[in-house]
């Protein structure tokens, strides 16, 4: 077989399809979030960054920097091999430390990315705990999805954000079975909120574990940061809460915050944590004081919701249709890939905006959208200048108004 | 059930076993490699790390940690979003040509670790090649096996560097099937080279792709650092090459390198590569620095080798029994996960060594190790206080002494 013929047929039916992607090159400029460099063939052009998920702009706090800095200058660049063998530092279980008193947990674990941890926690509960099922939210993130395929136990979907779903999926299951729900705070593309308490109702009622995937939400809800369950006063009731530390905090990594014992467990068993080189100290470092600063601030996710709001109000105001939700997260609804691309385009090369299209498979065909993060780093005039870049295309290119989809 | 119960009785069991995992809190001295701040309940103390995969101390080197502190100072913390999605940088991309560059291919693919690298790069091959079946070494790395059990491709594991077994396999197979080759060129536990010519003679023989995990070899062996199949002048044959920046790099991520058809199906196809947060731009120009001077420079390479061999030398003198092998890797068997963690603890505790004991998953039960990987930073003085310590624990503890295994 021609194996790069095979390849080069693959690529084609996705261009075919309008679903092949192209990489927008940036260089953010540090000290002027939301400001970029755009990179093309032909030279460097200035853009403004519609869809960076460092929500709050912490990736250019100065607290993590210089922790990020120190890091570098006490204990050099990588950790130097896997948690077991030489990759454990003090800025790994400071850190973990950090995020269990986040969650109110006892324990905390470490991973490389916020996939890798839902990955392979996922992978190793489902597998481990003898004849599992996992109830998964329709709507859940692909690493969800693989971890449950991976741990090839028994898996049921329940209807999106449907408790009573659930449970009827719940009584059917021997009740002498492990359970585990899984589910999200804050589903990314959607922006829409699961209803936690009512979900934990159900899981308690039928003895299963809750495994919540807070990774759009830590940093951005609750008094200190801990999300969506922290908000709603429901930490103590979930199981497990999965975070990342590349979004609201602004760096990279992700973890669980669970029992001790659940934490031991993993950190034990989970081929994704136990195989593979550690965080940079300096990763660490700087994840940390994020999260510290973000525990006792509260203005950036005040000028956060504000952002959001007026980055509503003006699309309302303008009949550019985006799905309402109670999140931060503004979905501009087009519906086909072809001509979101070439928004996304126009915005780019004509108003030096950039908001990347969503296309599938990160969304469903058919809903194609731009998905726009407001943060607190996007002042009036970078609002205005959107909504003015928007409302030309829109105009031009005849595309449908109306009110805001439901 | 209750969940913790069954966890604590889990952990029970692996203690039992003597398989239960302490992770060492270390602190590395940048500057001041290989000595680390031991952090104990009781205060810190200084150690000198012999088991450490930053290979050749470039986690330490002044061109990897201006290159990174210049990128934070430059465009921040985190990259803010997932390749896709605002999380592709300039740094990014010309890690990309880097490391295509490094092992003379068109196109290279960064991932976050090298675990993800392997576990996505085989999945979405061995899953979407239609009818794929893999040959897999019987040594492979956990990353690569989850990667084709999670594929649900056919698997057949041939014998470890048994060119010969492979040939039988492959053999059996319907010619017509798409076939990957899965191997590495050095076996992290065991230090043993394969016999990578010998393996292309014969995949190429019956048409099958090949897949070589260069993890422990890069930077370490070829004139530029891009490993054994660079040594021996058999790039060109490889279909695709995997490696890591988190080893003899000294920083975090994993690649890989191939035709650019290859890179463009796993970057548009892999689950493990779309959805998932960007490494933060400052390890990827930090990854770049060390990888560009390695490229131009032998003389940690050359100070690799001597001082793999004068360890190897004084274990021979000294009768400690090591398995011999053609890489840097000094694996000293003890075969006993409670005595192997005996020695470790004593060495760390009365000696100020660490090198971490290798207890099963990591290795099979019963070949249980200390396993010491000596580095450029490794002093003259540095080994004779090695050899001096292993010396009086394996006399104080009558461990067998002999001739160093085969």
């Amino acid at each position: 077989m021609n194996y790069d013929e095979f390849f080069r047929a693959e690529l084609q039916s996705l261009a075919d399809e309008g679903n092949y992607r192209h990489f927008a090159e940036l260089e953010r400029r540090q000290g002027d979030f939301p400001r970029a460099r755009h990179h093309r063939p032909d030279g460097t052009k200035e853009v403004t960054v519609w869809c960076s998920n460092d929500y709050l702009g912490m990736g250019q706090h100065p607290a993590v920097l210089s922790a990020m800095h120190e890091a570098i200058d006490r204990c050099g660049a990588g950790a130097g091999g896997t948690r077991n063998i030489s990759g454990t530092t003090h800025d790994h279980v400071m850190l973990e430390q950090e995020l269990a008193d986040l969650h109110h947990k006892p324990a905390a674990l470490l991973f490389t990315s916020g996939y890798v941890s839902n990955w392979a926690a996922i992978t190793t509960l489902a597998s481990r705990l003898p004849g599992c099922v996992v109830l998964s939210d329709a709507g859940n993130h692909a690493s969800m999805i693989e971890g449950i395929r991976h741990s090839r136990a028994e898996k049921i979907i329940f209807k999106h954000n449907d408790p009573q779903d659930l449970e009827r999926c719940l009584a059917q299951i021997d009740p002498k079975r492990p359970k585990i729900v899984a589910f999200e705070s804050v589903y990314s593309m959607d922006g829409d909120i699961a209803p936690i308490a009512k979900i934990c109702d159900v899981a308690e009622k039928y003895g299963a574990m809750t495994y919540l995937d807070e990774v759009h939400a830590v940093g951005l809800y609750g008094l200190r940061g801990g999300g969506i369950a922290e908000r709603e006063g429901l930490m103590d009731r979930i199981t497990l809460i999965e975070g990342t530390l590349g979004k609201a905090f602004g760096v990279v990594g992700g973890y669980i915050a669970a029992s001790t014992e659940l934490c031991d467990f993993v950190r034990s068993f989970a081929s994704g944590f136990i195989f593979t080189t550690a965080l940079p100290p300096a990763c660490a470092a700087a994840a940390r004081a994020s999260i510290q600063h973000l525990k006792q601030s509260n203005s950036e996710r005040e000028r956060h919701q504000n952002r959001v709001a007026a980055v509503r109000r003006q699309l309302d105001i303008m009949g550019v249709p985006h799905l309402k939700n109670d999140s931060h997260i503004v979905p501009v609804m087009v519906g086909n890939p072809v001509k979101c691309k070439m928004i996304s385009d126009r915005l780019l090369q004509d108003y030096g905006i950039y908001v990347q299209p969503i296309n599938y498979p990160t969304v469903p065909k058919g809903t194609e959208r731009l998905r726009i993060t407001p943060s607190p780093v996007h002042s009036d005039e970078d609002i205005r200048y959107l909504m003015e870049s928007l409302g030309a295309i829109w105009s031009e290119c005849a595309l449908a108004r109306g009110v805001a989809a439901a």
